[in-house]
């Protein structure tokens, strides 16, 4: 890929200097993470669009919910995988490999969730995830009482359909805007 | 449509009472609106949750940006259109009639945006937003380079795709927890 | 939308004058519908085939039959949706609309046919429907079977499928020639 | 294929006795093709809707018209290839062997018109056909303009749209209720 | 079709003189088939391609399997009817109607499967071979199972995957290089 | 993933013993590559279909050809991420990584390949390479023109095709009979 100095083909460089808090919530992710994920540099060119962004990601991926991280990643990679999305495949295919432990199983979800070696519940969530992402205005009551056949709350069932619906947005974004993955990703959780 | 008290298929009420600012923009929605929009009422059984949707909504929609208020909202139509989303084409097909004046142009953006009167810049604006909806793996320099031609700044083409992907987000999460949009609606901008 | 005196993109102006039997025709309809609706302005520069359009969609949408004239309508405009056909969506969106007495109806038909209250008889009807207008060569004895479980007859089933099939007919000369319904129909059954 | 006296898997047996005209034009129709096409069998239980049926067929395959029988049978052929119409690719296949006297062309345009052997006339009028056929909604002024350009009047392209748009009809309803061909076309003009 | 000595739009001629033992084949299918069939003179500006080529065919199209070669035949029919190969469809379509000596099956094969008269164990093997087509990635247990289920061994399950796989592959080199099939195999078997 | 011993979900053991010939040529992988691919693991319980297949496979990816090695691993990633075949992705996304130096490239295949660094030669190889993988039916001589204009010569062409076309086999002889690949590859040139 060609070297570029910013993380998306538009021309918005991050404001300069960066806010205090901002600056701060940067420093933790390169402290934590070892990099500032480009997504969060993309966003920078207006403090007011980050922090919404940041908001909702933050509360999808992180707050408590009946999903685990690592289930809220698997729906990542699924939706990211049907809409071929090269950013959000590579940063939260890292993701699944990591808080897996399992380098295949995220190789599996990049590629066809349908080999992964899944149980009957996660089996459920990502084929309901599947039809969100590929055809979402057939799906009806039936779709729903799959999810909670095998043990989803309706609470739950909020969470994968908002999970599933922000990389709808996210996948849409970062391949509209031509953004880039930090290299780092690649060799995580190998 | 079956009648139901809540706002989409799934058990969860609202937050009871309602924290005061919650309270208080719900107050202001019913006086300028006449109405709490359902999507409001459906997110506000977690107030984090509701608060970041909020957040990010009113930051896409109503902040300043060199696309009117208008074209965000037929930006919100035509990706609704694609996605088939009966609560989004009901709420921004009628945003799209009160601010345009024109309820033909509603119709045509709900319907097929090909055959609506729209200038060069509007027309490359919606090929934009359809292409990402449809095939956003396939969108290249070429067509960022598209929307420059007809005036559209790199700021703008951010907005354009941020609003594009918000509603592929909302149309899912709307489809998959079948959220019905308020009556009022149907009315407004005949 | 662009004003033009034609009814379509192509330059074929009604034959002028119109024989008495068309002029009559078009003077009940002036009387009764308060307009000439642009689809028989359109046919009108050769009147054989005017008189072989109206006489396939007299008998297909007023004749006596086992589906009520709503019923017919609800056919059109589910079809027209998956066309996108602006002029066949105006036209008989107005008419569901006018015919139910239930704006809602027309709308969520328009929009996406599977989120309208309907009952176990319409809904099958409209699934047959959808499945001819998408996947034809798929259908098979099951399906037709499924029509018969909810009550329809043999006879009904054929008048199903030729209404179903007259606008996969009427969606595409629509749109081949850019045909532009009449401005009136936008306001009825509001 | 099974036995079955009637054309369609519908149970409507034809009219009995036949009126007189309609006798009278099926032994025409024994006379001149030595068979009574199953699709007027079909339609012959309610001889209103058979008036009704060969009223638009002879009007647009047999009427004067600035493409020739043999171009409105290579239209027919290529939609009812698109849909994977058995009935009218094997009659309708039939039509264009004999009357090109080419049996490859006819069984190119079943199998994929592109590899047809065409002047850029017929290649234009069929692309236009394709396009209709699978994606009617997307056929701006730019589609028709290339029809022009190869030297098709406005008149022409009338006939092309309303000949491609009846077999989008009479497919769907051959599928739908399983109507089958008589077995003397597949034999003619090898 | 344009009149061309090569087999292909590829300028790749022959091997002069062919070494003996492919002059020795060559000169058994002429005498058998009356023809040498044009993918063979095609393959042979290599020799070591055709004889890559050859070695595969004829092991998954005439060695002993749990299929006939009739149901071999029909499998590549099927194939190549989804992917609309003129060559395949007419060369296979021609051995159908030869082997099954019935003209009506090889047309309803290369038009739509589903409406061909087969029992229930070909009916099976051509939707397993559709689905291999259409949507390989979704293949499951159960589809295996539905083929177990009327009688096929996992032996017969690899065949059907292999035959169905070999013409996915030659339909696309077909198409590639704009292969045509020998005239002489339109008029075979009617 | 489940523990198997068998590389596909058929019950089709290996020829036990192996021939000499075989035994030999799988102890050349082993001392290799460090393993026995599955794929020929599978084709093993009938050592003619082993013989053909690899006889393919190394004509195809190892004889000499105007296309790189890598240029025909990197067709096999873009035939088999369009078909999200696992087993081949593995294999030869594995097998680009480890030729290119570059696990980013092999990643980019996998994901989305408009999004990899390529060069105008490279870029129309795949690109026609995607082209015969969706729509085989629609490549006409502009196609291959635009491969011969970046400098494909016809011998060339007839490689890119025939690699294309035998990855679409091998991706659905895979996914159809779910065979698995071996672990090695996962981490191999990350």
């Amino acid at each position: 890929m060609a070297d570029r100095d910013l993380p998306t083909a538009l021309d918005l460089p991050m404001t300069d200097p960066l806010p205090a808090p901002t600056q701060k919530y940067f420093d933790v992710c390169t402290e934590k993470l070892g990099m500032i994920p480009n997504v969060l540099r993309a966003y920078a060119f207006d403090i007011d669009k980050l922090d919404a962004f940041t908001g909702m990601y933050n509360n999808l991926m992180l707050a408590p919910s009946g999903l685990s991280k690592l289930e809220r990643e698997m729906i990542a990679v699924v939706v990211s995988s049907i809409n071929k999305c090269f950013y959000c495949l590579v940063a939260h295919g890292a993701a699944v490999r990591v808080l897996s432990g399992d380098p295949k199983l995220g190789e599996a979800l990049v590629m066809n969730y349908r080999v992964a070696d899944l149980d009957g519940r996660q089996r459920a969530m990502l084929d309901f995830t599947a039809k969100m992402t590929t055809a979402s205005a057939t799906i009806e009551e039936a779709d729903r009482q799959s999810l909670r056949k095998v043990g989803f709350t309706d609470n739950d069932i909020w969470d994968i359909a908002n999970v599933a619906g922000f990389f709808n947005m996210t996948n849409r974004v970062a391949s509209a805007t031509d953004m880039r993955p930090n290299d780092d990703y690649h060799a995580q959780g190998r």
